[in-house]
């Protein structure tokens, strides 16, 4: 029972992380990680503290993102894991021809993690990118009203959970 | 123990929605909500029963799709639950090169949920619609036999069932 | 209990399958299959003993693959299982614009599954090819430098495994 619950708490954080990042949501990317953790990513590689700094300002240049993740293997040894994580990442934005704006990235996440005092984060990520793709002057409109998400409470998440709560 | 009991049954639900859209099963489609449950869609709000209506026409237009999703962040409150799911969904038919009929949607599953009788479903989902994109003309036949799906009974999976059952 | 354990254990086995074909490790590929189990696969139909021969050498064509999966509905019945899981693969290599070496699928595993001495593994596969999408010319660089995978020890991951377990 301890390794599938110890396993459900390193999957949450992985995906506490991916919500945090679509959201805009820093304390929840932050969340993610043990303080003073490693973060190796395309373009940076440093402390969670000056990652969250970076990739906050990254995030900037897109209209939104999504990443979704998939398969995940992990390695209990005690207090201590190893978890990979097989993800793909869409970004996209104004101009919608512009392919730095409009891609989707395939990526790996290697994880050490820990559990200190009950709380299973990261300590270090080797973030891999394997693919990039353009989807510059793929991206259509919608065809019809529907629910649309926001990077911040607005988003039909966060209309949810008040519903939940109340 | 219950959490994760009760997170399975949640997670199944979401899958069975997928499954049976993608095989063009109604009942299954059914099962993953409440009676009376509501759903917005791009498109399209209102109650299951209307929904399955709705979708049913919708999937008409493709010669296939496939709900694949990942991400799922569930929150428990007793009988009730927040889950929110990540995913994408691809429509393929002919023409090749008409982008109503090819593309892939990014979508979160906003899902409301509720223990009835022993039951997880949904009582109201928002599926958020985040990007389009046209496949229109990229889509590639086969390079050789092999293993193909089916909208109905045909398909490989309940032939294996069958395999598994007799 | 022993449901959870079984699903995970089966959940184990494909997302070896996966890793063993991306990283080149055909032992992991073998370790999802009882001996003497039989693939169907996109041009090939046989045992798995020939089919690691078959996909090892269909590899090489590629600078790498990415074996994303999600959805997994598993059917127990004892030492039994039917397992269907939903993913994506995608492949690339040069030249950047070969859509026979660039290109994304979508498939459907539909597994049948038994337990021999406390081991879940496949008996038979069906894996549905659902659709082909071209990437060539839409494949870019990365914008900065940053952690990269290899089919090899060399890879991330091992490297992680190696901090793990020193």
């Amino acid at each position: 029972m301890t390794e599938a619950t110890d396993k459900a708490a390193i999957t949450e954080a992985v995906l506490r992380y991916c919500r945090g990042v679509d959201r805009l949501d820093m304390d929840l990317v932050r969340s993610a990680y043990h303080p003073g953790g490693i973060d190796h990513h395309t373009g940076f590689s440093g402390p969670i503290e000056e990652y969250v700094e970076w990739v906050s300002t990254a995030l900037q240049r897109f209209a939104g993102t999504m990443h979704t993740v998939g398969n995940q293997l992990i390695e209990l040894r005690g207090n201590r894991a190893l978890c990979e994580t097989y993800g793909t990442a869409a970004h996209w934005g104004p101009p919608p021809d512009d392919p730095r704006r409009n891609f989707t990235s395939g990526f790996r996440y290697v994880d050490l993690m820990s559990r200190v005092d009950g709380r299973w984060a990261i300590d270090e990520r080797w973030a891999i990118r394997e693919w990039t793709r353009s989807d510059a002057g793929r991206l259509m409109a919608k065809e019809g009203e529907g629910p649309s998400g926001s990077r911040d409470r607005e988003d039909p998440l966060y209309r949810a959970r008040a519903l939940l709560t109340r």
